[in-house]
């Protein structure tokens, strides 16, 4: 019963890689980016391409840990094994990469890859105060400001004006779909639509929305007909999950539970708040809001993981940590006490990349949506 | 051969217990802190107590691992246990906490160890430019006005000039003990001057200024004698060491190794630059130089380690981190390359505060005295 969207998106996917080598050879430059923090928007404003990059596979860990340590989250590992082993084409295409000072294992590790690719680093500050707020509109001007002189393009009003109704128009979509999930029995798997955030930071974004307005389409044929999926409804919540690392969707998805929501950067945080207005400064305050675990006091992020699983009809939460990532790590414990105290059953699991916890990971999963 | 003053600072941190008590029952207020980066001389202008908390014990750890995850620092965890233990003298005696947003571990921790002691959070940003020197100023005046407010006594520019020509001079008093550590044979083991910056966090500033003085009179006596320690001489750089983490140190001077100096929060990091003025401005600045791995971009402290093994005559560097510390560990392979260009050896060394590792830890450290 697999939804044709999802088989489109899959196509897509596929060829995005020549794609993406075509726009190149058209002349447009390529911007590569690991967090949702970066502002799309500018990027697109200067007829460029924004690209996730890759690093959500175990087979580039082993060469990254030539300079990384082992004890770091294996996410960053395999960000900077990707592009030391020069097996991610998003990486070899991109002219300049952009980081931020999100995380500190990210933060550092930029020290390193910078000697790999060009990169261009945002300073998102700790804080969520005004102070921090006018240190990161800055940081969204510079990028602007960076994105004209790499594409020798100017960033008009206009063009600005579009690409922010465009973006918007991707998290319209998104919100939508979000709507759609509330239904019970829910219209789509928990695994379709991680892959879907997974490739909206790949694909072109018109093909994103595309790919979004068919997908609700047919799940609106599909809620009204009452298909969909039964069991256990979870709502995700922690570290982002990038392509290639399903592991736990997956296995929530094979004990019987149904992934209805993810509060994630591959989830809620890559669509949640549009941009108001037309100016840089509406853009760096949508930006500055997403609610990360590496800012300090996140007490929106508990609050929306509660109106989440309200809104969503959850059943439980399965909170997902990546390995020494301490900011999601220590902020779990947060969560699971305001969550315990509204009486939501929720179970807190800190994995990596690799198999071997895929037996251990199971039975407990198995339990907790037993349980609940 | 143990030297007079190093038995007089161990009877001066004896008795340091009750003579902070004595001096909060005078009604001094004690304001209690994590790191090297605050700035004590408020603290002391507003004729309150800057006190360093304990955190470098194992047996706090399993109480903090009730909340906080295991792979974290053993400094966090331990420092929160401690509080949870209400186990630290130093700690219970605290009106108020001060941390900052230094690496994440601590920033995250702070969010749970608030609801145990009321707590002041600074914004240290990431990065080292012009506008995060700014926030940090900004960050020092709140620091006063919070000191102020608290003890109820005004910061006057005269009490100000005070503790900063005062916080100046134990600056130059460590400055001049670094230059005596440039001696063959070293007048001094490094496990004493461990202890020394150890409980410079905790004595009181007057107790600190004495000790210092008679150590340099009782060290320029051996000098002059030609009295002193031989063996390999070691620049330690990496993680703090707080008091009751004297491992490595131990270890290197057991195997024949004699520990000349430490680029640490308990070392260089702890006095190197002095306050250059009496304006909050002018305290804001030196604080905001101290080269610790959490900051991006912190070339300053490569440059510092390689200016010390030269002026220190060091045969070698041991590089310490604390587990899951990803600041000093990712930092580590830019700093051991950078050595290593040099010729300069040097050993990365991971550890925690348990005795597991001290056979396999000695064994390595062995091996790597023989080789330089």
């Amino acid at each position: 019963m697999e939804l044709k969207t999802i088989k489109k998106l899959m196509e897509k996917f596929a060829n995005r890689k020549e794609q993406l080598y075509k726009q190149k050879e058209e002349g447009k430059k390529v911007f590569g980016m690991f967090c949702a923090y970066v502002p799309i928007e500018l990027i697109l404003a200067g007829n460029a391409i924004p690209v996730g990059l890759c690093g959500g596979k175990n087979d580039t860990i082993p060469i990254a840990e030539e300079d990384l340590p082992r004890n770091l989250c294996p996410l960053i590992k395999s960000s900077y094994g990707f592009k030391k082993a020069k097996s991610c084409p998003y990486f070899e295409v991109s002219d300049i990469v952009i980081g931020e000072t999100t995380c500190e294992g990210k933060k550092k590790m930029f020290e390193l890859m910078e000697r790999l690719v060009p990169m261009h680093i945002m300073h998102l500050p700790h804080i969520k105060d005004e102070d921090s707020l006018k240190i990161w509109i800055k940081e969204v001007e510079k990028l602007k400001e960076l994105i004209e002189k790499e594409t020798d393009n100017e960033i008009t009003e206009e063009k600005l004006k579009e690409m922010v109704d465009k973006v918007n128009r991707v998290r319209a979509l998104f919100y939508k779909l979000y709507e759609l999930r509330k239904n019970k029995p829910v219209p789509i798997k928990g695994i379709d639509v991680l892959k879907l955030f997974q490739f909206a930071y790949l694909l072109d974004i018109d093909d994103t929305i595309e790919i979004l307005g068919d997908l609700i389409k047919e799940l609106e044929e599909k809620v009204e007909k009452g298909e969909g999926f039964e069991g256990k409804r979870i709502l995700i919540t922690g570290c982002p999950m990038v392509a290639g690392n399903n592991k736990i969707v997956e296995l929530i998805e094979e004990v019987g539970g149904v992934v209805v929501g993810e509060e994630s950067c591959t989830g809620t945080r890559f669509f949640e708040n549009f941009v108001e207005g037309y100016s840089i400064e509406d853009i760096a305050k949508r930006y500055f809001k997403i609610p990360c675990a590496c800012r300090f006091k996140n007490d929106d992020r508990i609050e929306n993981i509660k109106r989440l699983v309200k809104e969503l009809n959850a059943d439980g939460v399965v909170y997902c940590t990546l390995q020494y990532c301490h900011t999601f790590n220590v902020e779990g414990a947060r969560v699971e006490e305001e969550l315990k105290k509204e009486g939501i059953p929720v179970i807190r699991i800190e994995t990596d990349y690799s198999e071997s916890d895929k037996e251990q990971l199971k039975t407990r999963l198995e339990a907790f949506i037993e349980m609940i």
